[in-house]
Parts: structure tokens; sequence; C-alpha cells
């Protein structure tokens, strides 16, 4: 195997505009600009990469994720975005290849999905807050560049007899487009499959003829015309969806306090804690502090320190973390503590307002989260004993999980309180809720599940098959220790891949091809000495010498 | 990694019952019985594993596919098929581990792929031959043993305190159930995904009653009721489908001339020529050698021996040969030679005559093997000039290619000809038609090019997107060698994981979840050393020293 240079921990997936080293970020009105001009110095490693042609590494995504959260959530004014290039012929190159080379096996693996839940972002904005993105390469986009504009709403790529949209990753590192370019292109843009087979075995891509002609792009403006055409479309976009609020949310810094040994990130209402010797991480959901505001205006005037986004915001950066910087943890422990009614008051709140653009994005954004929790490669088991609070939309954490264990003890008035919250809320990937998936094979006992109204506890939620196993309090230590023992003693590859086979219940769509299907691919790919072997095209790119191949065919 | 140890060619995949070693086939009017009893000293590589406890390798799987084959078109009478075991307290314990962990990585893949297209041929015969498998568990069926039974429709276990069905791939091996069982589970049985969490993490599995609560089996007898329960459970399903005829056709032995070098095979109707030095195979496929019979009946007379079976039988049993014995063969070019009249007048004739079942099973045939076709880890590449008859049904190659190339040229008269045999009549695994998939971005072409009836030329077929590319006579053969040279030189898992993500447009369902998600994370564990290094769990099975595991999550 080439190379591996292990990753530095990523210290923050927080940033803020002023301090975005890659990206400029500007709003005038309905339309915003998104411009790539990655500083080529300013890599997370910089002595081992230099981020040549606007490539990018992780650092260059954590700022996209921030501009598109600060789009969406303190912008709602925007409608449409465009997202194009400050440098001259070149939109960008995509991933860092000697990144990529020098990366650990799990780090290209984790940078991608991370990499692919930013692009399914760009999407849920465009489909769920009307926020409609445009790409407009002015220059070559070619590997992640091109699958960027892939995750927009249209593609504009400029006319100039040598611009071109690529994806050479096949022909030139032996690996695939890891950011959802195989699917999105014959799935999202129904680009025909042997079209596409030509475009992606294609290193130099399609210039504007071809790539019009194909729906590789949607359109193209000679280079005089360029300025004009995107803010022709970018106007026109912009005027597709209403504007549901003209003011948004100060996104504000999480409050966050790290221990000395690492191990424990303790944030407002949500920790994690690591116990590395056992590989177990415990991530612990604290209910409201406090009773919801009164009406939607008072949430809306809250903002971000409001509980609800403190929590979910809390949520997402612990499960990053998580995954990037604590890798030999194979098992995450969910649990809440709180006040289930308050939890649902805040459910109700938001349930009340729906129609809102405060409560929509509230709800959409915390569908969001639930999503990163279940594309998450880590064994997941919910535990449900005393103090805990998984009512309403906390009670989604239990569905996520691959299990749920419940104390079954009258007196410590265990519950949990199933409601419409289940019922389609926030949808899987798969677009269902995860009740019809649980239930799959007895769609009636949705409709039962979600009649009982009143606290659930463990004996019932057991017959309903809402929890998958029911302790009492005799047995709960033991029986819960044994299972995270044995979970975590199973080889984690196994694991991943099992988990991740029965979590998707059900069709597929391009969200959980990409994740699924297209990443599976993609992880064995990463593995083989044709791309990362000491003469792989991966580790010899750049290099003079031709990479060696091993022709067996599998 | 563990000790790959080259796995011999495979010398034949042709069978019969008088031959098999692992299998026993009783038929007896409507109901068949197929009995594993497995000789564990016949294996295919006898030297280095022992068959024990009823577990198969590819020997044994061809023999079931043999079987599968023989009752469906020979037997058509039959109505139920049980599947049992002829050994004391085990129905199987699935593939055996020492030949997955002394065989190489691709053959593994292969031999995976071969043994779930063959559980897809069990669920094809339910569906589409009214021929419903039984799985009768005897005894203890874990692995793939059990996925077996998930194949069949329905699944009865004994209840005797100590047969159960288990998964224990993942917590004894550190890989995946590689037969499709995870996907069955949840997506074809429905199991609720927690409870199918806590099966496959669980060694030794679920006995009768826990089995049959969670749907894991479909029902259970007490050993001193087991022959009459099957017996009665075998009746009531032979009576769910009328008989659509009660003579078959003698699957009689393939013809086929193989040369010395082993680089050619010559069948009746089909040629299967390797080039080994340009990693390309030429599959061509002969048209009709004579007129269609004149009517079903005739047809059901010829048996066998008619040009439409032998032509498929031998697409086949090629593309198997090509798979297994030619595993550095990249590209497949796939050529037709005939008159595409003559291929027409066939159509015709199993149009004319659908409803009959030597029609219906004419079709569904070529289709299953379409469907090989599609799963076929190579690059293909159909090309359409002089003298080839891709017309009807033989149009459907150029569909499933990756690439298509038609010669243009008015003298040589090089046409294709879509019919309504592109229309629905070979749905893909996903379900639709390869037309249908071609044009997924421009739905209205679907009706424009099946309405065209006349034979199309190469200028008119490139206009309606039909082929890839039309050369004329003077760049056709550079364009064409080209092309197949820059195809072989590219990294062989990129186009495998590029070819698996282009190739199946739309939603996904049971089959293309097996074959594509499931596959690829299985494909990925088999690369890892926690499955196969040197203490993987893989290559540790049956030794006394315990598995060690590299803990990083990915």
């Amino acid at each position: 195997m080439g190379t591996e240079t292990k990753i530095q921990r990523v210290a923050s997936f927080e940033t803020h505009p002023d301090r975005y080293r890659h990206w400029k970020l500007s709003c005038a009105g309905p339309v915003a600009t998104l411009t790539l001009d990655i500083d080529e110095s300013k890599g997370l490693r910089p002595d081992d990469y230099v981020l040549k042609l606007n490539s990018y590494d992780l650092g260059v995504d954590i700022e996209l994720q921030d501009a598109i959260d600060r789009i969406r959530f303190e912008h709602p004014e925007v409608r449409s975005v465009v997202v194009t290039s400050g440098q001259p012929r070149i939109f960008s190159a995509g991933a860092n290849i000697k990144m990529l080379a020098s990366s650990t096996h799990g780090f290209k693996v984790n940078f991608c999905k991370y990499t692919n839940e930013t692009r399914c972002h760009i999407e849920d904005a465009t489909a769920n807050a009307g926020q409609v993105y445009l790409a407009a390469l002015n220059g070559t986009a070619s590997g992640g560049g091109y699958e960027l504009a892939l995750a927009c709403d249209a593609i504009y790529l400029v006319d100039d007899g040598s611009s071109a949209a690529s994806l050479p990753e096949v022909p030139l590192l032996g690996v695939l487009p890891g950011t959802g370019g195989l699917t999105r292109l014959v799935d999202k843009r129904k680009v025909r499959r042997d079209v596409a087979d030509v475009f992606c075995t294609k290193a130099e891509g399609f210039r504007a003829r071809d790539a019009v002609k194909y729906r590789i792009v949607d359109g193209a403006f000679a280079r005089s015309k360029w300025d004009e055409g995107i803010a022709g479309v970018a106007a026109t976009a912009a005027k597709k969806h209403p504007t549901k609020s003209d003011r948004g949310i100060a996104w504000s810094p999480l409050q966050v306090e790290t221990s000395e040994d690492g191990l424990t990130r303790t944030y407002s209402s949500v920790s994690l804690t690591v116990d590395a010797a056992a590989r177990t991480a415990t991530l612990t959901v604290r209910g409201p502090d406090a009773p919801p505001p009164a009406d939607a205006a008072s949430f809306h005037d809250q903002g971000a320190k409001a509980w609800w986004w403190r929590v979910w915001r809390e949520v997402e950066d612990a499960l990053l973390h998580l995954r990037f910087n604590h890798d030999t943890i194979g098992v995450v422990l969910l649990r809440t503590a709180g006040d289930s009614d308050a939890v649902l008051a805040w459910d109700a709140l938001l349930l009340a307002n729906r129609g809102t653009w405060i409560a929509d994005e509230a709800l959409a954004y915390a569908g969001r989260v639930l999503r990163r929790v279940d594309n998450t490669a880590r064994s997941l088991f919910a535990l449900i004993d005393a103090g805990s609070c998984f009512a309403g939309t906390l009670f989604e954490l239990t569905l996520a999980a691959d299990r749920s264990y419940m104390l079954e003890d009258d007196d410590a008035g265990v519950t949990v309180r199933v409601t419409e919250a289940s019922a389609g809320l926030y949808p899987m990937s798969t677009g269902g809720s995860r009740l019809a998936v649980r239930y799959a094979g007895e769609p009636a006992t949705v409709g039962k599940v979600l009649g009982v109204g009143e606290p659930i506890d463990a004996s019932t939620a057991n017959d309903l098959g809402l929890v998958t196993l029911a302790p009492d309090s005799i047995d709960w230590d033991d029986e819960v220790r044994i299972a995270i023992e044995e979970r975590a003693s199973i080889s984690p590859d196994a694991l991943t891949g099992m988990e991740q086979n029965l979590r998707f219940v059900g069709a597929e769509n391009c969200d959980t091809k990409i994740f699924g299907r297209l990443s599976a691919w993609q992880n064995w790919i990463f593995q083989r000495p044709n791309a990362v072997g000491d003469q792989g095209a991966l580790t010899l790119y750049g290099h003079p010498e031709r990479p060696r191949f091993d022709w067996r065919r599998t």
C-alpha cells in the first residue's frame, strides 16, 4: 500500500465568513454569490500538499458547509446562489489528489462522506428552503469540481473553446468520482448511460458544445456574455420560490468545553464522552432547560440561542468530531436526560407554527441532523432508562439506532412518547419515516403506535415492537453491558457493512445510492492496489511513472 | 493478507442429475424435492478443504443451478419444490469457510455473484414459472444455508430445541452474509431492522420459537410432525399456480469445442474468442440457421435443440467461462452475425404465442441471460457492422452494453431493428426496460424509437441516440481500435465500480441492492485485513487463535 500519512485531528468544524480562507460569500438581496478562490498554501496539512488549481481539502469543505448554513439560516431572503470561481480559467479541480493519496483509508472515506453530505445540503436548501443553487463554471470543472456543480439545480459553462466539465477519476486516478458524480449524472440529470460512460472515461471531458448537447450542463455563455448571462439566470432563478422571511437568525458559535484529555466534549445541551478502552462513546442529549417561547415570533427572536437550534447543532458537531477524531470508537450509546413534557412542548410550538419560516427551518434542520445520524458508521444503541426524555422528536433517536434498550421499571416511571413527529416529519434519505421503515413488515402497527397518545412503558413498548429489548432492573446492567461488550468485539468493517445494509430498508433513491452503492464501491477501490498500491494510479498521479495494474477484473 | 490459493479453472458449468455429487432431485407429480447431501470429500479443491456440515463450494452451486433449470424446463408439471437436507441435524452451514479463506479475492467475488444469481433464479422460478420453492430446514441452517432458505418463497424450521437459523458471518468471520442475506431479511421478509441487527450479530441464531416470532421463518413443526407438516405445505403450495404444461423439454448438453490454447470456445450459435494480450474478448452471437418452427407446438417439439434455447444457453455459458476462467479480460466486444429478418421471425413466433408455456419460458430465459449480461463486471462494447443482426431481441445486447459503435456505411446496409422486444419484454433487475433506462432523460423518445418500425441506419440511429457513436467506414477501424485500447488501459477496479453505478439507473429494489449495495460492501470487506489479513477473522476461523482487529471504523 502507498504511504499513509495520519491526518491530524480536525480541530473544529465551525468557521465564519470573516475567517474563510478559500471562499467569498456575498449576499446582494435575493442573489448570493459564493466564490471559490482557494489559498493554495492554506490546506489543513500544508507540508504535505498544495491546493493548486482551486482543488480542495476538508478545510475548504468546512467553509462551504458553513456558507450553505449561513445563506440558509442567516439570509432567508436569498433565493438563488451563484457558485463560481475567483481564479482565471479554472472553476475547481476537485479534491486535491496529493491530499487523498497521503490520507489514511479511514480519512478518505470520512472525507468523502462529509463532502457528500454537504452536497446533499445544497440540494436540500434548493428543495426545502427555495434557495436555488446555480453552478457558474467560468473555467474548467473537473472531478469534484464538476460534482459540486452536479449538486446545484442548474449548471452553466463558459463557452471559450477550452473550459470543460470532466470526471477524470476513472482514467487518471483509478478511483471513482467520490462525491456523487456517477449517480447524479445518470439518476439526477438522466444523462444517457453510454454517454455517461464516454464522459467518465474521457479525462479531458466535454467542452461547452458537447456538454450542452448531452445535458452535462444546462447552458453555456461566451466569455463576453458571461457576466450578463449568469446574472440573468440568477435573477430568473431568484423568482422561482417566494421569500418566506426577510430576516434570519445569527448562526452564532457553539458553546463547547473539551476536557484536557480530549475525551469529553460538553456543549450547552449535549455531551459526548468517549471511553477509549471500551471503544464506546456516550452521546447525551439534554431536554429543554426552559419552556419554549410563546410563539413563532419569540422563537425567531431567540435566534440560534434557542434550545432547539443548540441541541441539533450540537448533536451534529458531536457526530462530526466522533467520526473524524475518534475513529476507534465502535459503539455510540444514545441517551437523553430531561423532561418529556418539555420536549413535547417544543414539538407543539413548531407543529403549531408550520408554514412559518422559522418553524419549518427548525424542523428541516433537525431532519438533516437525524439523517447524519443514519449515515454515521458506528453502531448506535439507544439506552432508555430513568430520567430520559425520548419523546416526540427525540424518540426519533431510538428509531435511528440499530438497537434500543428500555428499562422495565415502573417505579422509575420510564416511558417513551410517540407522536406525529414520527409520522414523516423527519424523512430518512429514502424518503419514508423511520417508524414506517421499522414496521415495513406490519404497516398497520404504525397507526396503532401513533394512536397511543399517552406515555408508553417498557412492557408495552416491547409488545408493540417499539424497542429491541426491555430488561428489568435486575437484568438491565448485565444485559446492556454484555450487549455493548459483544458489539465492541466484532470486526468494525463487518459492522459498518452490516449496518449500511440493514438501516436503509425499501427502495433506493439518488441519495441512498450515493451513500450506499457508490460509496461502497469507492471504499473497495480505495483499498485496492490498483489505486493505492505503490504502483497504483492514485499513488503515482503527478509522478513521471505510469501506474501498473493487476488486470484481474472482479 | 492471508494465503491466497489460486483456484483452478472451472472446467464446466454443466452437469446432470445422474452425475450430481451433492444434491438429489426427485420429482413426484406436482412436488419436487431437492435434497442437499454434500459429499464432503468431493469439493472442487479437495486437497484444500473438506465440505463439512453440508457446506458448499462452487461445484455444489453448479449442481443447484442445474437442478433449478431442470425442474423449470424439464418438469413444468412441478408446482412446488421442497429444498431440504439429507444429513442429520444440519441443513447447511453455508459456503465453506476454508474454501473462501483460501480463494483469491476475484474468485470470492465471482463465486458470490454466481450464487446470488442462482438464488435470484429460484425467486424467478417462483414468480414467473409458478414453481413455489419451500425451504424445509430439518436441521440448523447457518450463513449461506439460511440465505438459500431466504431465496425460497417460505421457510419452515424443525422445532427440536436445538436446530436454528443463523447468519454468523459478522460475529464469527468478520464478513457479511454474501448471498443476499441482509437485504432479503429486511427488504424481502421485512424483519424489523433492530431484530435483524440482533439476529445478524448472534452467532448461534434463533431457534424455532423466536424464528417464527420474528418472521425469520414462516413456520415450524416438531420433529415427530415434520414429514407430515412439510408434505402438507408442499401440497398446498403446489395448488397455488395452475400447471401450464405437463411436458417439458430435455435440457440436453451444450455443443462446444474449445481450442487447444483454451482461448476460443465455439458453440453451435455463439463463439467466445479471447485475445489475452489485448485483454479483450469477442462474444459473437449468430442469428438463426433455419427459419423458426411454424408454431408453438413445433417449437416445443424441437426442445432445447431449437436455435432460441441454444443461443441463450450458449451466451450464458460463455459469460460464466469468461468470468471465472479469463479474469484479465477487461473488454468484451458484443457482435452478431446473421439475418435480421430471421431473428425477427423468431421474435414473431414467440410473441404470437405468448401465454403458451414454451413461448413464455423461452422469453423469460432470454431475459434472465440478459440480466446476467448486465451483471457481468467487464466493459461491454457492442459493435454493429456489416453482416450483423442486432434486431428485436438481439438489439437488447446493444442496450445492455456500456457503449455501442455502429458503422455508417450505406453500401454495406448496416441497420438495427428496434421492436416491441425492447418495450419491456426483458426487464432489467430494476424492473424497467433497457430502452426506458436509456431514455430516462427523454422518455418521449422511447415511443418514437419503438414507432420507427423499419430498419434504422447508422445516421438515424445516432440522431435518435440509439447508439453511442456512428463512425463512417474511413474512421471505423481506428475509432473502434482506439476506444478498445483506451478502455483496456484503465484500472479494472475503477471500471467495475463505474459500470456498476452507471448501468442501473433508477430506483433500486431487492435484487439490485444485493448486486449493488450489499455486494460492494462485501467486496470491500473481502479486501480488509480484519477479514483476510494474517490475523483476520476469516483467515483464523477454525484456528485456536482469536482474530486481532484494527479497530478504526470507517
